[in-house]
């Protein structure tokens, strides 16, 4: 049966539209969305496309949940609260057992990240996910990537590497792939986020490598950093499967954690482990910020390498 | 020369982005962007992709405007001030000719219609454009398409049909399409929409053709319409290339055309009329709102038929 976009739209998309912020939601030419007085607007969009950035027969549950937690990680590492996300979905014919799942895994990110469906476009063509984010923050209080200060504590979120892990079982089904969770269904740490602003002095979500990642914060904040690589949170599953090595390598190169980087002051310690209790988040010091430009990793031997120059990146 | 992701925003799309509203624009996780006190946000977000909304070795500057200009139509059937908007781009490869190209079309539309460029995502995939607009209105003063009440008039901006017309010569080189202007550079009334908020009732932005969209207000609205076929403002060049009869159809039917069709009650007329002279921008009342569902055309020889069994959708 072949459904209209309007059809479309209104059975898959249109249940789960609901918010106080939400003046008027999918059906006209515009949403309206009222922000928190005193609010400043926060977005962003991001795009996967088939064969690109997820494999041809993905899970469509799991690229769902996907595509729209991907999205808010940008909010989380601004310290923004959630206020609505449009979709513009390229799908290449309406098989509708896909769309219901695709659906259901939007939706139950949607639940989860506590952020509404506002608005969306749905055409015929390749299929491609944009997803487009927006959150508030306090008038000047959003969390930049350029407030990073010589003597910052180098903090990351969760655990890291099992998203770069996936990639290499992403041709089998996904019951096959010991890290389908980590690749499908990302969780980064939202509310956390929110209550960074303030405490942090500089912030990005860990999508292109940590290394890749921190060091826009570097870049942007005119400073350097030393991390020491026996401080990288990876999982014990990770290093079962691939040995300590390969788990650090992914850990510094390997992208899509969907987990915070952030830099605060030492004196925030106490403030960071309340918030990391409250929102239960693993929380791992990993370094320092240093005046001087670039990274330098402090090895297992103690030693400290230039990790552009050491093979940590040939993943990349 | 192959360019980073990086290096490709900074080169073709980082100059036009400011406007005092933005408090901090690309290169962060989320462009931050500070909306009037009082207001609300509206947003949309429209995707076009090659061989399906466009032809494949479209005239690239053509694309850039046609894709935000397109896009700004939401925001002026909304009554909504242009803020900002983000770009996700899917492109094949990068060839920097239609970038620049493509970056020059979409840099002079945001500067015809005053809406800088704070955001985006560039990604390697088949061509899609999906573009997303945010504007503000007063708070409760978003235009709708559920305004519309029985006795309003109903109003449409500009001319109609070109961008139908336009279809028809696609397959040819820009410049032997005599209504490539109108495919590749539409003018939505942007500013003057953004004047018909408190004036009009109802409003949406004709891109599926005048029918289908006037059928969404009076679907929205709970009424019907009587339009007059005679009144349709069509040009002369469309009826010099298609003859009268094939204009109205395209006029009726046709789409992409990027105007607005709002009603109002007829009391608005003069507070119209001045609007209309300031934005330079034509209006032609083409008929009126009645109780009954349904919209019946009267058509050149004074009858009335129900469009909709007369063949003037046979093109939709």
């Amino acid at each position: 049966m072949a459904l209209s976009e309007f059809e479309l739209i209104q059975r898959y998309f249109a249940p789960f539209n609901t918010s106080p912020a939400v003046v008027a939601g999918i059906g006209d030419d515009c949403a309206v969305l009222a922000l928190s007085p005193g609010s400043e607007l926060c977005t962003s969009i991001d795009t996967m496309v088939e064969s690109v950035h997820f494999p041809a027969n993905a899970d469509p549950h799991g690229l769902g949940w996907r595509c729209l937690a991907a999205a808010v990680s940008d909010l989380a590492a601004c310290g923004a609260r959630p206020v609505g996300f449009c979709l513009a979905l390229t799908l290449p014919d309406v098989a509708e057992s896909w769309l219901a799942a695709f659906a259901s895994g939007l939706a139950a990110a949607a639940e989860a990240f506590a952020i509404p469906l506002v608005g969306g476009d749905t055409t015929r063509g390749p299929l491609t996910l944009s997803v487009q984010v927006m959150g508030e923050v306090a008038r000047g209080g959003a969390l930049l990537r350029s407030g990073a200060k010589a003597g910052d504590q180098v903090w990351v979120s969760g655990t890291l590497g099992e998203g770069r892990a996936a990639l290499d079982y992403l041709d089998q089904p996904s019951h096959a792939n010991p890290f389908s969770k980590a690749y499908y269904y990302p969780r980064p740490p939202l509310q956390f986020g929110c209550e960074l602003a303030g405490v942090a002095h500089s912030a990005i979500d860990i999508s292109d490598g940590l290394l890749a990642d921190l060091g826009h914060i570097l870049q942007a904040s005119g400073v350097g950093a030393e991390i020491d690589i026996t401080r990288l949170p990876v999982s014990k599953a990770l290093i079962t499967r691939c040995g300590r090595e390969r788990a650090t390598e992914f850990a510094l190169s390997g992208g899509d954690d969907y987990q915070l980087c952030f830099t605060s002051a030492s004196a925030s310690l106490t403030t960071l482990q309340a918030l990391a209790q409250k929102h239960e988040v693993q929380l791992t010091c990993i370094g320092h910020i240093r005046e001087q430009s670039g990274i330098l990793c402090r090895d297992a031997q103690g030693k400290l390498v230039d990790p552009h120059y050491s093979g940590y990146r040939h993943f990349s």
